[in-house]
């Protein structure tokens, strides 16, 4: 559930929030992205209006940290405002792509905040520079704001859907103008986006965890292909042409979003546990205790605790002190060094026959440190379970994987996998299995599992690295 | 497990770590305090020699924050270094108090760290203000120093041991000069010290989780009176007089250490999971599942659920983002908002009869809303199990217990504080029952539930306030 | 010479400096920065290219803050690079409007920073606006390159060129791409710039004190309406098509330049010396010493001293250890008071009529309490005279003056000034005079003082807000 | 005036104010400690008293900044209050020496802040920690806190006062209790320090302007020997044993003290003046004009001047935006590089003879760089006239001099360091000449020029570091 730099776990991209009617907007979404804090962690931002000017804040660093001068938080009144927290790239931070994007055009002012990423974004900006255009940032929020100042159309609303309808790809949008949130999804539907009322006021955001932590109720998950729009007037609904396939990220249900979340109007915790119980019907193991990679495998843990019927517990503690610019002293050797986040529980493991849950293997470092962790806690074996696929294929929607290159999935088998990690034996769930944990299992991509993309891709897709919330790299 | 500054726990009394005869002994300093993060998060600081100067840096905040300039860490270089977290006081933070001092003395350069509370610390100060001596902290660290630097013994270990046999109540002291790390524990053994090994080196810390983070070997527990003394030949053991009760602290198995811990030579683990399960016999429920109150509850809510049968859920998802000086915009109706660190998985606790175990109560106010939060994700019914008795007196061992008045267990029975806190049922560990968890159960002390203190005590200690590693404030 | 934000002093718009061809191209703008600080004091920005990438960095405060990481500095590597200090405006500071804009377009990278202020900027931006545009800040230099962008010119230095003639007012420009460096003047030649030279580099500033510093040598300045177009084929001149009347900005040699400087090929000391002494001959005073006020008038001082054959003598000394943040505890009382900035010499002031040089007055609020302080130093007679003439019209060439409203100088006469002021007399330098201290007086601009605009401008110009650098802040 | 650290010039031992009896007494501290910025940049602290506790707050960096935090201030409650600026040393900034010190002893609370440097110190220290007292700085405030601590004497002002008799040095203290502020000027008088009057309040300050910046009336010296006791009662003087030869220090006059400042009863200025006029007599010289090394040789300079009949003129312009952690990027080549600071004003210097008058010369370094710099500026000769003697031998009363090998003046003679600055000619004033310059000559030190120490001294005084404020480093 708590993604950071060190773990070895896909990278989501971003989390987006947005209130109307509230006499104190910011507020409200300061307190939201601090919910949605797990789904970026390198920058914060928030914009507000008070029906006249938008001012925003933003800033590298945790939500806390980004608005923790007094001064700021006293300047961003109104009743309307939009937010986004964008995760941490591999790369060096830099706060030119943090979101959200304020600019000014023939409309006046409008800011936008996006989690996903656009297919064409690389084809379309060229084509936009070639026209003459001028791009400050390296995010798609600015190619839709483009967009959005060429339409013809004569309205904001519809300028908004004129220029949605021209991207490809994985999105959820917030904009806010002076008098106006408009919040969209994707015709796919790859993002989660939620709706919910808060007294008079409206909120959306991309988990429901960001309604529970300001009191807000759930109405519903916004739908593929949906514009809402928000005002004075109150809300309407706007639909963007949509023969699509259907295709919501699964990923969301296997680790990116919190469990105690609605999203893709499912509880997050239902699904993650139903995929522990599938994991242990299809891949028991001989063992005395289930224990969790803490905290993002918990659920899933008890999940296959409970349809094993083998004890659950805690094998591995794990230190949440670690500071966003934590450096051990001696970073080249440290870097890696799983005894700084986790530590073995020997009166739990010790001779006994452990089952470790975990969502997914990326690189595979990690969790071969974990193991290793856990056999010097005294475990005499350790099968290991994941409760997902193998991932082997990029992914073009928002998640960030450089390549297949890094993609442990991609290059080994699952025996070789198991014995890189040194685990005793190890399992990955199904796909089939993992869709029958989900209502119409049609309806969700798998693409990193299986290749299938719903959608165009870049040819040769091997050699993409795909910023987050951003254009292609090197294209 | 993680105490912060909103919970309603007690609060623990710092950190210490020793190590000599490591190249990089600051460097091991470092990650240990980083692993004590939990004993206290208010300030840090490191002491370190290369045999001929000790030099210092401490400063207020976690530690990876207190060392993140990078200039630091290069200038604590030597073989021999000790450290301390302080925790975090309700007043407000001060560097003044921070630890280690370090002075010049005729004996040359010592620094001492130390966690706990002396007794007799007000009258000592006293005596010697009279004698002609200055203060300039109100660490009784600064008392110690007092008398090592005033006494007449011939060696540094002796002075040492004269100026800690002028001390009544609880302590445990690391000590560093040029050439010699000393440490050392009160003859009735409140808080806890282990000895540890790491290649050619020793360390010694409050618990054993410091070892974990840099490889070291668990040795032993380090005895009632014991003082160690480590340098160039090798490590020695001297004993206080201590006709003493022995008299360890029973509240770092209930909460203050890590469950991956060993202290006192037990797992910290094993104790508190047997906590649970003793009250599971004490006190079983008509419910359905077990939740723990995270993540300091976890271990005894697995006791708990393991002992009755019934199922342990994750019905609580905390936030661990908060930063140290996490401060939401509107902090008087936030402070003790738990939705801000709390919230409740409603698809676990949907029309659930749940039992909540949690390890204790002191004021009461943060379980109230934690009870109103886990009904409001949809429990039927919410029975409270609490892992230790009801806390009814001050700690006068480094516990910061302001006053009876603070402590509802004091002041209401156990079915008015059900009706506080909204509770279907409330039900406390009795103190026969949590002594059976321990071996040899007469070797603790359980002062703050029965008021029968293994040392003397100030007249009137409803009065006094006790900061922590400090003088009373009052005096 | 060294404007802050407390100062009676006219707010110059921004320094600039560019670089090509030094192995440390990026630590050469560091140094001209900094000696160009008094030209902006807001933020600081360096874009430096090493021939593929153009890498930026910028940020709010005086350039040894904004550059004080030390990670930040080996980042920006290569052989080129251009520079800006943005000057501190009333409104809050923004990092949005920070220079150099760095963009990419169909020409591939470009980085521009300016000084300057161009009159037609809000028609440009509303018609840019209209056709499609988006703007991210209120910079000129976004129209610019806006307009560099959409030019359908094959190379960038026509581009650059295409997008200058459509520009009217006051400009000076840097552009930095990945092979080239580009500098512009406006035709009118308002703002200097002067072309060095550094071994086999060129360099260009916005005075020659940043040639100093890094110990280039002056070559000539950049005539009005040249393009200097430099690579590694050397340096190429181009001309703007340029009927106009040229119109550099004599306020530059009053008060804005360093005394030490070069600018449209004079010495700034020699001018500023001047027109002390045509104030002299003007309007003598029959007093014992002539006094500055410390920094910016001290030249002028000299010259009057020199001319009237009266003693100069240091009158008032300033503290310079103002921090850029400096808040006195009680801001409301202190905000004005000059004694925090400024003591008198009660040795030197005692029972003397004294001569007061200043070089200009805007609102003489700091003025008058500065005749006080003169007077509480024991002065018996204070003749204040001013090194230029009454400021009565706001200019649209780069000089932040809000609006008529605020220049003391277009609200009262001479004696009404001296009353409000309360000195024993007053004496403006004339326009003529003025004129008189340069060599072709025609060729300068003295709308500010006479209303005589060598451009069109904005017809009811009493009610626009010139933000520095930016657009009209309320069209 | 303005010393910093890279400046070739003697460095200076802190500042002390004080007030009592004012409401907002911590901020005209404040005040105070920003006026006296010259007397030290390393540190600052403030600590205020209500008449029950007393709070302080003190931190590295310059004055703004150390407080610039916005709720220190508001913690400084009370009506008196002392502070203290600290000066930089060589070696490392650290917290630890900062003053005021505040300690608890017997007597109560006590703080301390004290400007000098006593010579039995390390005697002191050395008996003080064989009779077992501790000591946590190397300040020599330390020592007498220990020593009023230790004292029999009933009353505080009888403790200090018999602290004070058994230290043999330079000092002057400022003490505040709870109820009393307390300054005290060593016998000798090396050290300044005045009395002022603000309203009911009084005011102590190293210097007058200090009184200046708050609006308080200077009244007079404190004497030396002398020390003034402040409370509800009133002002009470009291006198320490002095047998002792006065012995100010000269050094205040020549560089240390703000020109606009009163000290020893005399004008700054007035002396200064004397000391350039005295000097133009000695040592006349061959020139077209004076011009000083700014801004702490200008008064000379303009004395110099008049006496010579020659025109005064700015022939270097000073940068003040020099950042407390200036730090050129490549630091090794610009540590030295006068350019940074100083910039020749060719117009003034081309083809004329110049006098260049500085008020000292310590290394010889700084000095050399600005003559080859005043020749790049096109001066035809320089003819370089220093404002006092040359400084020969080390100072034990508060300067900081390392040692004898780094005075130029004790290894060469005048034409070798002529030579070595590459001076047309050198001259410096004369001893008797210096003397002639104040009232009363044979009240003052002059063993830096002379040798003549008029206390006891270390006997090998060449091998001591005398740390400012501090004992003797290598005791």
């Amino acid at each position: 559930m708590l993604p950071d730099q060190e773990d070895d776990h896909l990278k989501e991209c971003c989390g987006v929030v947005g209130v109307y009617g509230d006499a104190e907007a910011a507020e409200k979404i300061y307190l939201g992205l601090y919910a949605l804090q797990h789904r970026g962690q390198e920058s914060a931002g928030i914009a507000a209006t008070d029906g006249r000017d938008i001012r925003m804040h933003k800033g590298l660093g945790l939500v806390w940290s980004v608005f923790s001068d007094h001064t700021i938080m006293p300047r961003l009144t109104g009743h309307a405002a939009i937010g986004h927290n964008r995760y941490s790239t591999r790369g060096g931070s830099t706060l030119v792509n943090a979101q959200p994007l304020l600019i000014r055009c023939k409309s006046g002012q409008i800011a936008a905040a996006h989690n996903g990423n656009m297919v064409n974004a690389p084809d379309l900006r060229r084509s936009m520079e070639q026209s003459g255009s001028i791009f400050q940032t390296t995010s798609d929020s600015e190619i839709v704001l483009h967009l959005i100042a060429r339409s013809d159309k004569a309205d904001i609303v519809s300028q908004v859907m004129d220029a949605l309808s021209q991207m490809v790809g994985a999105y959820c949008f917030v904009f806010l103008t002076p008098d106006k949130l408009i919040a969209a999804r994707d015709p796919h539907g790859f993002r989660p986006l939620c709706l919910g009322r808060l007294g008079d006021a409206y909120i959306v955001a991309s988990e429901s965890c960001a309604f529970d932590i300001v009191g807000a109720q759930y109405l519903r998950s916004i739908a593929p292909g949906e514009v809402v729009e928000i005002d004075a007037q109150g809300i309407r609904s706007h639909q963007l042409p949509s023969a699509h396939v259907k295709s919501a990220c699964i990923f969301e249900f296997i680790y990116f979003s919190r469990p105690d979340s609605r999203i893709f109007d499912e509880k997050v915790d239902k699904i993650r546990r139903r995929l522990g119980k599938q994991l242990a019907t299809e891949s028991p193991a001989e063992a005395d205790i289930v224990i969790a990679i803490p905290d993002s495998a918990n659920t899933a843990a008890l999940g296959y605790a409970q349809a094993s019927g083998k004890r659950f517990e805690i094998g591995l503690i794990r230190n949440h002190y670690v500071g966003r610019t934590f450096i051990a002293p001696h970073q080249k050797t440290r870097k890696q060094d799983v005894k700084v986040k986790f530590n073995p529980v020997s009166g739990v493991l010790e001779d006994r026959r452990v089952v470790v849950v975990d969502d997914s293997i990326v690189r595979g470092n990690t969790l071969k440190a974990l193991v290793r962790l856990i056999r010097a806690g005294g475990a005499k074996e350790v099968h290991v379970r994941i409760s997902s696929p193998p991932v082997k294929f990029p992914c073009f929607y928002g998640i960030d994987i450089s390549s297949r290159g890094e993609l442990i999935g991609a290059a080994k088998t699952t025996s070789e996998i198991r014995d890189f990690i040194e685990a005793d034996s190890l399992a990955y769930l199904s796909v089939d299995g993992m869709l029958n944990t989900v209502k119409e299992g049609c309806r969700y991509c798998t693409a990193c599992f299986t290749g299938k993309y719903p959608t165009v891709v870049p040819g040769d897709y091997n050699k993409y690295h795909f910023a987050c919330c951003g254009a292609l790299d090197d294209v």
